[in-house]
Parts: structure tokens; sequence; C-alpha cells
């Protein structure tokens, strides 16, 4: 199977959702390798105990079973039942504790009293139990509980994540990052996961313009280990995206970059012009665009979403399942991002050989030859074979628009204004202009400047 | 005769509106030569076959006689009705056809069925009937049709137009452009070759500030052409107009220059200030502004209308006569543009002689001497004889808002600020902000910067 | 007695109410000298006759007593009464006339006909007297009165002015300037001299970051005088407040500086972000702005007040006396000048250590441990002891932003960006963001940029 099909997202739910994935440990090697048959990827490791900008690489966490029990023997509380029912990073137990004891560890959500939280205790050695608040109300707090982890932290272990990258034409570089420590939540993130893997397989499918790099890692340390193990191609990279909660029934988001008005904005939002979605402004809070968008790397990145976190009640919870995503919604979202990389694809800048004047347009077969009445669009011929072009005969460029973009093309092409800058003058899409444009290059009036 | 008078506005449509204007020929070099009249010009010619750009200078078309006769030998259509039945740079024809064979060759309206359309055919060797649909219709179908054009395309002529020029003392040249290539039709353009040439003549009666062109060219080609040949020089131009559509009864309009907020742009929106009008954006379409604000010579400009062309039914028929037009109407817009130039005149530069503090208004007579109650302004005295100035008793630069002005200057004038930027900050017309600098480089307070 | 108190601020209304001030003389010597008990002052002089600028400072004027009699030796007017009855700066006289020509010399305003209004004679040399009008409608047209002025104009004499420095560390300096020739109107500006004096008095109590000048001078000759003596340090100025008019039981006005977006303009939104306020655009009439906006120095000022000069009608007339103002009204504003000079102090520009990443909060004791679940904000330590602080405890830091204030300084903090634009972007409290960079500052992970 290849492309993004229902099918095939149905199917990487369903093996990927139940792996115990977490910063470190075999939950993501596991995952990171069903992905890599997806889209080749360079499986990378940073070891244990590495520092890293203000941060320390931890030990790697595995788990191989977990339970509470009474003393009947009866698992009150089972790790075999639910990878949230244990705070992810819990250091080994094996102890019998009183109720009150015990509660101490147990971590439950009273407003939604049949949903297991979602808890971590990365840089804190602890332990604990998260369980739905029904489960700790039936439990006898006179009763005497045996608690048991069978855990690991290896402070000579590693953090595993993966990287790919597209070499393009251009001097851009665009990054789709997005996070693979979540255990099973189907939302956030293995939707992410599942669609940046398939968008990069689509990239691949020929040639583009621009450069892409994707990034699966941990959330928040994986970022910061990745953008400090490569530091300096990181430095020059020019935005992109964070891909996160992409498969919600509810509504389309956009969260904008620390630029707010980047191309990668831009992108994204013509991308979504034919959706209501919520604008969301940029905040320091959210996923990994807190690390790239930090004063060292400054690369601004923005946030497609369906049901995006923070703002969907079964966020970081047991609710967050494969019944909460659809793939048809994922597929939407996969719509979005790749009409978001296409149009990044086009944002060039082009001159006029002769900058004087207007083209004579039916001289080069792009114009009529009646004057005195309405201006026909000539036939739209232009390709641009050295670029990634997704779904373009969905009527974006439509043949009345190709003589107004011709028009704006021939006043705008000064070697310094972009396409998306005259996209915002004229109010056409820039995969029109684009478009115009490749069929003026190919008349010899246009080049496309360094 | 002199100056814009209701008389001499309608004698000039009447001399030049049965004239059969075209690209090239006789028809331009009348007009031209009636033009001459009101205000000298240079008439000037390139040659047919002549390359300009992307272009090349089409033949010399002149026309003699046209028509189409049936069988019964009744003139079904006459070039002697309407120059607007030929279309425009038909080649010649003598020939029998069917009325099938000559369908091929009609252009009607059928939506206006008793207009007659106004076509051209300037790059395509082509003939063409433009008539009235009524006409059409009432056509016997199995007749056979004598078909007669007496023209000529001569591949060694010329293509005609004119310029003027006027020297000011600052470093800005502005243009007024105006079009000589339609037949007979009134608001576009005859009305507009009328204004820029009365307007010419006004600037004229006195020295001015700035330098002003005037361009009287076929629209398109003439424009071309005369960037072609004055290339160095207009690529120093600072900005302009294109008059056209200058006379309807309907409402004013503006299309603001590719800049948008270019002087040119503030300037008309000044003189358009009192009135109701319809503002619109900078598109790529219109007229010689498509040339010149092409990036090799990216020259603003601007248009001042009056039923703008595309907004009126009777654009491009026969309706466009000179009952569509009104010489009052045309006087109007005269008014305006007349505004707009002044404007113009007044946004100087200029900077204190000493930066610090506010003068002492009465020690240089600008002031009353009791303080404590509200100031009264001083006599407005200024004059500027450097420049021209239109209308200027007219309650612009009321005595009250004098004082107003004079503050504003004390702190504005920085040898950076221009006078239009004060305006904007200030609210006030710079007009009178110019009258009070006036004032204050008379008293010795303020230089015009270089 | 220290501090801005309601008893303080009573007893120098009451102290400081009936000193006769004029642009010179004993009235302003005896007002510097009493405000000099509030915090020490440099009384300072200039010679009547030296040229400043435009201008030239006018002879010393003292007057010490005037009156009108009529014939039986009834004083009709008397200077005793109210200081406002003399134009100020009136020559002195000794002379009988007719009431027609006494009624020359006679201001009153029929508006408000039991108010007497405020007159000045400063540059012409001419003398009269402001009676009320139900005064003038009750004097006998038929009678003969004697007028006696006892002034003098000394060209010997001297103007007299104060002015005090706080020398902070950073490299900006803001001043804080009010005028002092008023004489017996209370609002205008008695208020603004009360004020004024107070709020330096505050800023000396501790150490402050940015240097501070206090200036009292006679309205515009004094600032003119002030700026032509000092003309180089004040060049250097970055900004300050005109203090006037600050006592009125009224609304609370906001004058904009010429800037209109000057940190000066952004300090004082902030501090009166609280209260409903009139927003008064620039304009190049009010007070002392005018002498220090002008190009030669483009120093921003601007005003908060409360009942600002213009705004009211007992604005220049005996009935801005102390029943007009209220000392509790003077201390709100005192408190909403301060709150801005409090922002100013905070308008830093921070630099992370290490630019790249998040920092790992807990590590430094700023944030919760126990990862998944909502943000807690840690407590906040952060202290400034170089900078003025005006009453932090009043909830405008509140722990639940500070943990906002921390992730907007991590992505902010780039050496370039000042507090006051991340406080627009961010939309949080500039005092807010700076406590907050204090704490990371003490955390040895910002720096303050040079």
């Amino acid at each position: 199977m290849t492309g993004a099909s229902f099918d095939r997202v149905e199917e990487l739910f369903a093996d990927l959702f139940p792996l115990t994935r977490s910063l470190t440990g075999n939950g993501v090697r596991q995952t990171l390798d069903r992905l890599s048959d997806v889209t080749p990827l360079n499986v990378r490791t940073v070891p244990s105990g590495t520092p890293v900008y203000d941060w320390e690489v931890p030990p790697e966490w595995n788990i191989r079973d977990a339970y509470v029990t009474d003393s009947s023997g009866k698992r009150v509380v089972d790790f075999a039942d639910s990878n949230l029912h244990v705070v992810n990073y819990s250091v080994p137990v094996d102890v019998e504790l009183s109720f009150d004891e015990l509660s101490e560890h147990l971590h439950t959500l009273p407003g939604m009293p049949d949903a297991i939280p979602y808890r971590t205790t990365y840089y804190e050695r602890d332990w604990g139990f998260c369980i739905r608040h029904d489960t700790l109300e039936a439990m006898d707090e006179d009763e005497t509980y045996e608690v048991y982890i069978d855990s690991d932290l290896d402070p000579e272990g590693e953090l595993t994540y993966a990287d790919a990258k597209i070499e393009g034409e251009s001097e851009r570089e665009y990054i789709i990052s997005t996070y693979c420590c979540h255990p099973s939540l189907a939302n956030d993130n293995l939707s992410g996961l599942i669609l940046a893997t398939l968008l990069f397989e689509l990239l691949r499918q020929g040639s583009t313009h621009h450069s892409y790099r994707l990034i699966v890692v941990p959330e928040t340390i994986g970022a910061i280990s990745y953008l400090h193990e490569h530091e300096n191609a990181m430095k020059t990279v020019d935005g992109g995206y964070v891909v996160t909660t992409v498969a919600g029934r509810g509504t389309f988001d956009y969260k904008e970059s620390f630029e707010g008005d980047h191309p990668v904005d831009m992108a994204a939002r013509w991308a979504l012009a034919g959706d209501e979605y919520d604008e969301h402004e940029f905040a320091p809070t959210g996923s990994d665009e807190r690390q790239y968008g930090t004063p060292g790397f400054r690369i601004p990145t923005g946030t497609i979403a369906k049901d995006k976190y923070y703002e969907y009640d079964a966020y970081h919870t047991s609710k967050d399942d494969l019944s909460f995503v659809s793939s048809e919604a994922l597929l939407k979202t996969f719509d979005r991002y790749a009409r978001a990389i296409n149009l990044l694809e086009t944002d060039r800048v082009y001159e006029r050989v002769d900058p004087h004047c207007e083209f004579k347009l039916d001289r080069h077969d792009l114009h009529p030859t009646t004057g005195g009445q309405k201006k026909q669009p000539g036939h739209l011929k232009g390709e641009d074979h050295e670029s990634f072009e997704y779904r373009l005969d969905d009527g974006e460029a439509a043949s009345g628009d190709v003589f107004d973009a011709i028009n704006w093309l021939m006043f705008g092409c000064d070697g310094e204004t972009t396409l998306f800058q005259l996209a915002n003058r004229s109010g056409m899409n820039p995969r029109t202009l684009h478009r115009a444009a490749c069929e003026l290059v190919d008349a010899g009036l246009l080049e496309e400047s360094a």
C-alpha cells in the first residue's frame, strides 16, 4: 500500500495505538520502525545523560508489567488493561501499602470519573497509577494493597528519534515536525505521527522546489535534543509545521507562528480558505514550536489541527482513543497540509526579462486578438516539473483567473516581490499565480530570481 | 478663447467628435492639430514597423469609405453614418458575400440592440462591421451583399503622438497622459483629450514648482512607443494622472495608483474630499497606467473620472456620444484635476532656520499680543509666486485655520517631513499648510529644503 | 511630614495658593522656596534681556498694590481681593480716567458674570484690570475713576526657575516638567506644582534605573529659557511628562506626545488602564510640550491630567480656586504618574544567556515537576533593588500570570525586544514581565542588555 488512503490510515492507527510510547524506550523504537514502513526514516539515538542546553537526556525507561492487587489477589488496576494506568516514567515498585499510603500515588479525574488521566514524572523519581475516579471510589479504604511496577530507568540507555530529508533546489528548508512520546492516545498524537509520515511519503513522489525535513521526536526533550544535535543545520531552517492532533471529528484549527504572518502562516490560511476554522494567536505554550521558536533558532512553525490539543475534553485522557479519531478526518487535515506545502512551493520570486511595458500576449499565444471586447483567458499550459504539485485540477487555477494572474505578474515581477506578496495584493491564490508564471517562463518572458 | 469655459468645451466637443481616430492615421493628426490650438503641442511620429519593447508599431491605417449594400443597392450599413460601423483597422474589402459568409464579420450587442459596438483588429489582419442588433435582425438571410471597405494599411506609415513640457524648479516631474485613438466616442475618450489639454493650458499661465509633461498618445501602443522613445526621461518621472472618461453625468471615480498611497493618490483624494466618489483599488487593467506602472518604469498614475470606463452601460458603444457627456461635468472634473495638481505643487519639505522652541509669532507680526485668551489668527499674507495656484480664495485656507497651520509647521518642519505627511498628521489641507509656510518663509523663519 | 499624604497636599495648597506668581518676580521665588521644603530644588536665574532663541527674557515684574476707586473713594476693584484683578505684567499707572477711557482696559467674561478672567500682557507694554462682568454692569458710566497700579518692570531683573536631577544607571533620562507662572489658580497649575514635587520626592526615596529631571519653570518663556540654558543636556532627553491640571474632580485625561506611541505614551496608558479617561491626540497647542517637542529637541512628552486645561469651564478664571480642586483627586493622579514612572523603569531589554530552547524551569525552582497537568506558577521571588518600585503588591503581578510571563520572556528576550514591545505582544503588564525577568536574572538565565 502507498498513498494516503482510508485503509492505510486505519491500519496504521490499529498497529500503532497499543504501543507504550514514552520519552524513550522500546515503544518509541517500535513506533519508528512501523513508520519506516511508510517512508524511510533515519532512526538515531542520543545517550541518556547527554547535556542538551538547559536539559539532560533522561535515563531510558521501559516497563513490562504493573498492577495493584487487593488482599484477595484481585487486580484493582492492571497495566495490561491500559498503558495509561501507570504514571509514565514511574520507578520500579514492589511493596504493600495501606489505602492511605497508596492513595498519595493515585491520579484521577473527578470531573470525568470513567476516564483514565495521562500523567508523567519524567524528571522527578516517583511512581504512580492513573485510574478512573469510579475505581477509586470503589476501593476499600481498610484494605492493604500490593503494588507492583516492573519498570527500569537505565542511565546507560538512549533517547531514540528519527528524521528524513528531501533536498530541493531552492535555498529554503521547511520542517515537518511531530512527536512520538504519547502512549495509547489517538488524536494526541498518534494522528500526527501518521499524517506527517504520509505527507513526507507524498513529497518524495516527485521533486520539490524547497528542501523538507521530517522530524519525529519525543516532545520537548526530543525537540531540544534534535536542535542540540543538529544546531547549525537547524539555524538556517526557514519555517515549518508542528503536526499534532489532526484527526478529530470537530473543527479545524490553526495556531499561528511566533511571526504570525510568515509564509508558513499565509500558506496555512490559504490552504484552509474554504473551511471554517478557529484561528489561535501564537502563545508560548503548546508543542515543539516552544523550542523551534526560541531566540537561538526562531523557526516560525504553525499548526493545522483538527480538534486541537487543549480544546477537547478527551485531551490527555483514555477517552482520546481510536473511537475519538476518524481516518476520514485525518485525510482531510492531510489534504490541508498538502495544499499548504504546495503553496510554499509556489512562493517564488520572478523577474521580467524585459521590465518595460506590458507583454504583447497574443504574440506569445497568451491572449485573444480581437480588441475592444472583454478579454478571454488563454488556455493554461504552464507546468513546473521541479516542484511538488498537489491536486491542482480542483478549480483553484480556473481559466477565468489566468488572464488576471498574467496581468498581475506583468506588474509585480520585479525580482523582489514574492508570489505570496503578489497574492496578498491581488487577492489571487498563489497557485494560480504560479501556474501563470510558469506559462510566462515557458514563453521566455519571466525568469525565476535566484 | 482661452481658459476652461463652457463654450470652449462645447466647441471642442463639436469639432473633435466626428473625426475618425485610430491608433494611427489622419484622424489622429487632425485631432492633435485641433488640440494644438488650445495649447502648443509637439507633434511627433514613430515609423510603422519600429520595434518597441515586446511590440511593433503597426502600419498606418486610413479609411475613406465603407458600406454593405443589398442586392437592391440599398446601403444596409454605411461608414458615413458612423465611423464605429467599421472594425477599426479593417483591411480593404470589395466582395460579394452571402448573409452567412458576411455574418461572420458582423458584431452586434444583442443586449443593447439599438447600439453600435466599438471593435478593433489592430494586430490581426481582418475586417468587420459593427452594427445595431436591430439591423442584423432586419437583414435578409437569403440576400447576397456587396461589401466594400476603402481602407489601407501602410507599412511605410507612422504613428503620430504629441507631448508638451513645462519646466519647474523642483526635481519632481508629473505626467498628464491621455489617449487619442478612440473614434466618435465622447466620454471615452474625447472628454479626456479636451480636459488634459485645457489643464495644460492652465498650468502654462504661470510658473510651476514641479515639471509637468503632457502626453497625448494612442492607447497602449502609443504609450509603449512613448516610453520606448523617451525611456531615460520617463524613468525619472515621479507620478501623474491618466485622464480618461471625465465628462459623464454620474458619479466621480478615483482609480488609485499601483502604490495606492502615493502623493498623486493623496492629492486626488484631497481634491475630491468634498465629493461623493467611488474609490477603485488598483488593478492591472484599465488604461495606460498598465504601461507606466510596469517594473521598468513604476510611474504611479491615478485616474480621476466621471463615469469611469467599464462602469457605464454606454461604454464602447455608439451610446457614448455627445448626448451622453456634459460640458458642465467636464468642467467639474477639470476643477478636481486642477486642485490635485495644485496640491502636488504644495507638497514641499521645509526646515526651520532655527529648530529650537516655538517662534515668537507677535514679533513677526503673526500673532496677537494679549495673552490668556483664545488665540486669533493673523491675516494670511503668504504667497508663492513660483508655483501654480488654483482658486485659493474658496475658503480652504480660511484664516481660522492659519494659526493651527503655523503651530503644526513649527513642529513638523524638520527638513524631512513633507507637507503631505504633515497634512495627514494634522488633518489640515496641504494648501492651507503651504500658505502658512509661505508666510513663515517670508518672515525668515522657514526655508524650503532642496 | 514626608510622602504624598492628604494633609500634606492640603497644606501645600493652602500655603501656595495666595502667592502672586507671574513669569518672573517674588511670587515665583516664594513658590520655589516653599516647594524646596518638599524636595531640594536648584533655584536658578536668567537675567532679563537675555536672548533665548526667537525670544528674550522679559523684565522682572513685581506688583505691590492696585485698585480703581470712584469719586467717592470707594474701591471698585482691589488687587488685595484677588491677584487676578490686574492684568499680569501691567505697567505702573496712576491716573484719573472717565469710564469710557477706563473701560478699554477692563476685561470681563459676559458669559460667566461672577468670575474674574485671567489675562496677561507679557510682551506688550500695557495695563488692565480683570473684573467680574457683574461689577462692570454696576459701574457708573458718568463717573471719573482713579486708577492706580503700583508695579514695576525691571530690565535689570531676572527670571527664576528650578530644577533637580536624579542620576540613574541606564542611559535614558526622562523629564517631569511643570509651570509656576499662574497666580491664584488652583488646578491650572498649582496642582501640577504640588504633584510634580511630591513625585520627585518619592523617586528620591530609593535608586532609580533611569535618570530623571524635574523642571519647574514659568510656562513658555521659562521652558524656552531652560532649553536654551541646558541645550546640550536636553537634546539627549528621552521623553517625559508635562504635569498640569491634575486635581479636578472630573475625569482623567491623557494627551499623547508628538510621537503618540512612545514609551511615555504606553506607560501612561497602562497606568490609566483601570480608569475611564479621555484620550487627546497630540496637537501643537497646550503647555510646554510645545517647546520640548520642536524639531531641535523632539522630546516626547505626554500629560496625564484630571480636568485638563481647556476642558473645564473654570479654566483661566477665578472659579479655578481651592474649592474647584480636591486633594484626593490630586493623590489619584499622583498614583497614575507614579505607576507610569514605574512602568518606564521596567522598559528594559533582556537577553537570554543561552538562547536555545526553553529553560528547564524546575531545575531552577521555577516550575512544578509532575507533567501532563495544567501548569501552576511558581512563587514570585524576583526583586530589583536598582529601580523604583511603586506599590507592586496590588495584584498586577498576580502569581497566576508569572508562568505566562516566564514563557513569553523565554521567547522574547533576544537582546533587542523591549519589555514594552513584549507587553504589547503578549497583552501582559510590563511590571509583571519585569518581575518575572528579575527572577530569571536571579536564576542566571537572563541578562539585562546594555
